[in-house]
């Protein structure tokens, strides 16, 4: 008799009609023999609607009072469905993130997960009920609600598998698990049967936003088996694990893409130490995520410095960079927004080598200039012109046999 | 320096616009110097909308999940009116009815206050924060969230004033007071000033719901002050409070009204011992309240028993009423709808005499026939013909002076 924690996403009960077939589901699986705790998030739209009244309330909400103003959307589906599920006869029961000890920091609106006492709920599956817990929330050591943040009720789910030493955190979504490429952009891509905790971290933090990167860690952390499904069709979904051979005999396991990204480059930055210093930690101090970072080599006095920022903080950014180029005498700042980065992920590079010179070729092959190249053990990055990312990603995705069945 | 809890009902907190209103006076009130505890009801409507979903999702929805469900209504509102007054600069914090320390006991969806510990309100309100409490919530000693009913954010507001031994309890509502009758009915009805909590009470429960009636309960026996006022207009309110020598020297405070009873009535009853008991006893059983009852002197074996039950349970009532009277032999039983009871009420009454006569015989002079007659110490009331409701409250109002200003 497993212990399965199972979360559904707020697409899967964004309505009454979707409620009754987490219901289904949930009483299937009690069917099966298995004892379940389910973990829900709040009614697609939910969110959006009370963010939208408190922005109407005042210019800036107190992340404090946001805190208590977002955990009401989950307490509503929790109750729902415990209430459904005990109308059918099923021994469920609501809790809140207090309830089943989810204690955090006190980072509101973004907190992290100090420790998970579940003493509460284990003693109610301990008398055969149905815990339904109330996903992205917890409360800090001074009793105040608190979230986790957006994608924040996958931690739940998979911190609560963890204290719980549960045999797996199924993760229900809308879609049936992560794919070797997105489906949109490269027709041929497959669902991956088995990824291991790291190329997952790869895959979500380079936009396959199918789990939430800290709950993918908070996994990897405590070896928790995460099934990513579909709530809305029956069949196989991805696992998420720990790495096995067979992963390693894989080179790449799959590609992604990545628009959000620009570029800057300062041109003629004077060659000396603390330069570099100077300019990141600027930027840094200003909350923008440098990505990727490179510098020519110099046969000068004056190098080139080339880095990636998000593109949604190049507004913010650009006058940064330019104030910080003044000061050290550098000659401009060039952006470029229109560009993309395509990357390989696989833990099988590790042991297969020759992946990143493929790569390149493959690039070469279309015509495609590499503007940016970044390696880390498991992952291959490239940034190129953003008008050549779909047609990147399928050749990549071709030429490392991804097109085949598993 | 006093110290105010101020509650505002749904209508009140009904919008993001009328929040507002409620942020002006609270940041008036600490203006003018005092400290405030605020105590909120749910956005008019979303205690409605929420009890359609869990219909939606079961037929009958469990009293546990049920609260953790309409618990959410006071929590958006708290935290929406928290973040506007942060927004101006004032210090204020929303606080769950678990954090102020309501405890409950365990009747889900009716839930009686235990006790309130204050402690974290209390601190807070030391350290200058103007706490703004959820209304109508708690928790029992398990720690699972209960509700007080209806009107239950009234209770909360009374039982936080009576645990901070608050200066006063005021209640924002759509109305500015306690009248002498309703104005609806008695154009010449005048607000009250000062009204005891006994004829408060006896006011609320024949049909003037301005107050709840276990809200009055709890503030006569913690002797909180407590103000009716109007949300929506500045001026004065009712006071409700102590008996004092001023109150007494009014023989009427207030004429009621109530088209909420049915009488039946049991012909032939064979008079004897245990017979009264049984038939209800028999009611009760079916959790049926019988307000007023009337036994005829029997000059035979037999008598006529007559009473009066809330109308709405009248077609439950009666085939259990049918059964008792076959049971007991009785000859029939007759039903009449078109009831209404008019009430007298004023501690005044106590030393005041012949209050009773001059009722009859206004009603007489009016032509209206007296069908039954109950007094208890401040509350005369006779149930008359529904048509003369009306007539019947507007000549009393004028006989016993309330038409003057007071």
């Amino acid at each position: 008799m497993a212990l399965v924690v199972q979360k559904y996403g707020g697409t899967s009960v964004g309505s009454i009609e979707r409620i009754h077939r987490v219901a289904d589901r949930v009483a299937q699986t009690q069917r099966e023999g298995h004892r379940i705790v389910v973990v829900l998030s709040a009614m697609s739209g939910e969110t959006d609607r009370l963010v939208k009244m408190a922005y109407e309330a005042t210019q800036a909400p107190d992340e404090r009072e946001m805190d208590m103003l977002l955990s009401t959307g989950e307490r509503i589906t929790i109750a729902l469905l415990a209430m459904e599920l005990r109308g059918r006869g099923l021994n469920a029961r609501s809790y809140t993130g207090r309830q089943v000890g989810i204690i955090t920091d006190n980072a509101h609106t973004k907190a992290r997960i100090a420790r998970v006492s579940a003493d509460r709920i284990r003693e109610a599956i301990d008398e055969g009920v149905i815990p339904v817990v109330a996903g992205f929330q917890g409360i800090n050591e001074r009793s105040d609600v608190t979230t986790l943040g957006r994608g924040g009720s996958d931690l739940s789910a998979v911190a609560l598998a963890a204290a719980l030493k549960a045999d797996r955190c199924i993760i229900f979504t809308d879609v049936d698990g992560v794919y070797t490429a997105d489906p949109n952009i490269v027709p041929a891509a497959k669902r991956i049967e088995r990824i291991s905790y790291e190329e997952m971290l790869e895959m979500a933090s380079l936009g396959a936003k199918v789990l939430q990167t800290r709950s993918v860690e908070f996994a990897a952390k405590f070896g928790v088996p995460v099934e990513v499904n579909s709530s809305f069709k029956e069949g196989k979904g991805t696992l998420v694990t720990k790495e096995d051979a067979d992963m390693e005999a894989v080179a790449v396991a799959g590609v992604t893409g990545d628009r959000n990204q620009a570029k800057i480059t300062i041109v003629g930055v004077p060659d000396k130490p603390g330069v570099a210093a100077q300019i990141f930690g600027t930027v840094a101090k200003s909350h923008i995520n440098v990505d990727m970072i490179i510098q020519n080599i110099s046969h000068t006095a004056m190098t080139d410095l080339s880095f990636t920022v998000p593109r949604a903080d190049l507004k913010k950014a650009v006058p940064i960079i330019e104030a910080v180029a003044k000061d050290i005498d550098a000659k401009s700042v060039e952006v470029v927004e229109s560009i993309a980065k395509v990357s390989l992920i696989g833990v099988g590079m590790r042991s297969h080598s020759g992946v990143a010179a493929q790569m390149f070729d493959v690039l070469s092959h279309e015509g495609i200039n590499i503007m940016m190249i970044s390696t880390s053990e498991i992952k291959i990055s490239c940034v190129i012109e953003e008008k050549y990312l779909e047609l990147a990603m399928r050749a990549l995705h071709t030429a490392f046999g991804l097109d085949r069945e598993q």
